[in-house]
């Protein structure tokens, strides 16, 4: 068995939730009979402060409903330059949407807000309308790193003031929330949507929640139809989900103690460095002085029984997760102390 | 509780299929490493007779990811005027693929081979190209009508020909196998690629399969992860689905025996008619003689405890299916027989 | 030189044509500054009764331009199942505005008011929304039929009853507008926006009129924009239509003489005969009796000097226009006599 | 009158290229007959260094089809971060041809062809097919800065080392062939597809030209065609852009002698700035000194008969071109220097 460090998205569902599976009441969820799905977007919707929520199969799908219900075909939407949604989607805006990102470069995955308002078009027969403002929080690529609320507050009033909405990719919002000690609404109340993933840090197998006012989540479930989202008995997944999002998400903190422990365990291997620093649970270190690629490093730590990713041609990503324990934690650090350090 | 012929896509799931679902061994599918997955794409594959399989969350997912891997946007599609991927799909065909349906009128939704023939487009700067035949088997909204081997072989022909691929919507394809008494495989050898739905009929709660060579399945992954559709640990979909592909396929006879026995017993109402006759578990009935409309129709019907649904300005369709018994089907009859024969 | 009965697009330009572009006072049409462009938009919105109007470089860029402004992507629009914009404008409608066809098949173009209003969608999440109602005034492929005024008032009633707007793909409208001798206004009033060609009869080297309310035309600038048709001098081009829209409409009728007067001597000839019958420009002959393709047909005609063109498997289609005066039709006649009677 | 110096795209026709369409041999293009864009296209593709050649519009409309023509929706292209094809085009890549542009900021216009090659994604589920990368020369945004030739080969190792196509924003290429006393082909060798605009520097009223390979020209013919560029007697246009490609382009060195004097001259006021340095046609002013907006500055040009544009928040650029000689440039200078120099 291997130690697996790729992403927090190979968590397994708890006996509780397989349990919750197992007894959910269900129904057909096109006809908006599923007792199970109908509680968690209940839920969802309350604790993400949102008028009313949508249970989505992956934060991409979420994402992409989003951009879809929130624009028209030529708009411009603002993101950052290495947000999931332009990074990592496939292009599926441009595709599905017919928009154009516009990409701007954080600092630790935060806009700065001056840029934004920049960033926003004139009406001008040449340019594209700008239909929305992503931001994504914890960020990813970033690190795991955390955009503050006040970077959130200070978009959002660019935002009102150009009467753009903004949607907020909240696919690790819960380890931002966590690790702040805030509540989620605390973020949300700078967005006019949100999507939050139940499948990665909280350990649901399979969803998303994509959250916004009645309208927005009436055109959503339209979209979602049509990109084949819409479910039958889909409580089976609703069930675990709302055991993910009621129950995972103080022990989020665990995750992010043992990111900061392996960070500062690897900080004293000579040969490799920690980018940046570790906020939530993803570490992601620079391997720039060994002299190999991500994928050589990469097979030494399979042969160790590690698994990690690549993220850039000389930074490896880790990320902890509900799978992964103190002593995992322990056992990687050795293992790549004694293969890097000699 | 209601008696409910709404739709075969209402049935809940089997206690069996409730328990594989929590034994489920898991993986993270986005890394193809969920064996319940794997294995039960293996399976669909074999029983297809195609190279490779794939699981998507929806007939619909399944479609459309279908038109994306087969067409180029500016191309024409050609399908019946009644197929579900015209019909109910929100037109999600030219919002995404950006293809033009070119429907055919069929005769209980079997197009005629030379219809389809003629429809096909030649070289010219002012024409779409023809990327794509659709064929929908047992056919919907033509009450569940079997398209014959026949009729899709002569159309497989045609495309063969002109060197155009042909995909089956095989929501029902089941259905349409056991009234004939042959393999899915018979049906299934005249087209490209083929969509079977493990929640209707079959009884799952969610998923359908797309099945193609290797290439095509490649490039469908990649489309079914632009849509969303990309899952992690949806072993405990594909537990039950395996289920439903392998343990739920021959007692869809039941269900035809309960639609017939429907038929004949609504028949006998003078006050209204079956609009052609039954073939698989659909029963569509004419009540233009009742001077009401579908809505005050259904609305009565939901009084005695029974749901249909409406197909078109006098048309009702009654769906049988594993959650209703002979029992439910002689009440059904007795009910409307007191309420209409007045 | 051959007799060229193709199409009324290959019209040349006249000699007073050619000079008004050589004198035409010009600006950057970009900027709004052409005055001959904008002379032309205000004559051609005032004589089809409308707020403003937009030059375009071709019909299919007007149809083009009235969908993408009308409707949203998953829309379905409804025209007749031979329709221009259906049939020869390669699957753009959904390549770029990701809207669905829904054709009725009309009665020599016109189509049924009751399947009009019966084709429009309800309310449903299966559903694309309906977003537009097209016409084509007169009916290319109906062989130049004039679709009713009574007919295009049933059909207004309905998109208005419905709030669906109606758009008239009006290539041919004078055609249309001469032969009932009524001022093209009494057609567009049954019209939320309306396309015009000043390139076929009416004889402008280049060019159509696309024309709604302001709030239209306002979007429809910026989508001409996108499809790269905001030009800059191109008063060179709207000085001709000028003269082809002032002064070139009512010598139409002379192109449909022309045109009887060839229906009738092709029907003296024993071995075709003519499809439906000319109430414009357009002749339809159908040489099924003579046991051979159109195109064998067409090498026929054009070794005798006369070219035309197929219009399906048995079907060839004659266009009168500026370019063809009586003795060409008696020349066309005597020839096909000649060849075809013996 | 006013001097006007907003773009090079408002210069009117010379006398005798008006001559030439009011004598041009015509024809219906879409049957490809007419002799003055056959003869445009084949000296076009002859001077460009490509098999084959297209006329088309405007340059957005042959940069769109040459996107359309290259990928596939679900593509990234790669592109300056000022592109023309990124900023002044409506977003129209991604509403039209779906794809998503990956911008990289350039020196000067110029990619470093080492960021170009780590911006071209490897083949992974998450990721988008890098379809196109694209170069504008000479670069409007950056002020007419031209991209040097080393600069374009460079890139186009780059691009066959990944068999990737490299397209050419060539409107103002001739502008960078004439400072640099090169032939276009050697701007032209280093890409797969090009697009020249006749109707900037060059003078034509209309018009562009898309040059590629025979392959490539075909399936554009087809993409302008559903654009709504497949035009009748366009000859009235090809005619005097054959006049601007062959007669017009020696003289483009007198606009940047009087860009440069612009510049010269300006750069003495002290309270405004030349921003980088004048290689062709445009002048870049820096305003941020006068501590007024630019449509105030804008606002008091065109109170001295002076028209420019804003380029940015504290940007004004000026465009030399045909109809400005240099009286009109030291009348500018003279103005402004009493404007603004106090």
């Amino acid at each position: 068995m291997f130690i697996d460090l790729r992403s927090d998205t190979v968590t397994k569902p708890t006996e509780k939730m397989r349990k919750a599976s197992f007894e959910a009441e269900l129904g057909d969820d096109v006809y908006r009979e599923d007792p199970s799905v109908n509680e968690l977007e209940r839920k969802a919707a309350e604790l993400l402060g949102k008028e009313a929520a949508l249970f989505v199969t992956s934060g991409t799908q979420g994402n992409q409903i989003a951009v879809l219900s929130h624009c028209q075909p030529g708009n411009e939407i603002i993101l950052e330059s290495d947000a999931h949604l332009f990074y990592y989607e496939g292009a599926a805006i441009s595709a599905f949407a017919g928009v154009q990102p516009r990409t701007i470069k954080g600092m630790r995955g935060a806009m700065n807000p001056l840029e934004v308002e920049a960033a926003i078009r004139d009406e001008d027969i040449h340019a594209p309308e700008t239909g929305l403002i992503c931001i994504e929080n914890t960020h990813n690529r970033a690190g795991g790193a955390i955009v503050p609320t006040q970077n959130m507050k200070a978009i959002y009033e660019v935002a009102i003031k150009h009467n753009i909405p903004v949607h907020l990719d909240g696919a690790r919002l819960f380890n931002a929330a966590v690790a702040l000690n805030k509540p989620v609404s605390e973020f949300t109340k700078y967005t006019t949507t949100v999507q939050i993933c139940l499948s990665k840090g909280l350990g649901a197998p399979v969803g998303s929640i994509l959250a916004g006012n009645e309208d927005f989540i009436k055109r959503a479930r339209k979209w979602r139809k049509r990109l084949g989202g819409g479910l039958r008995q889909v409580g089976v997944l609703a069930a675990p989900g709302y055991i993910a999002l009621t129950e995972m998400v103080e022990r989020l903190a665990e995750d992010h103690e043992n990111a900061k422990f392996l960070a500062e365990g690897l900080s004293q291997i000579p040969t490799i460095s920690i980018a940046g620093h570790v906020e939530t649970n993803i570490v992601l270190v620079d391997i720039s002085q060994l002299n190999m690629s991500t994928g050589e490093f990469l097979e030494i730590l399979k042969g160790e029984g590690i698994l990690a990713v690549a993220f850039g041609p000389t930074t490896i990503r880790f990320t902890t997760h509900f799978d992964v324990n103190r002593e995992h934690i322990e056992e990687v650090i050795e293992k790549l102390s004694n293969r890097f350090s000699k």
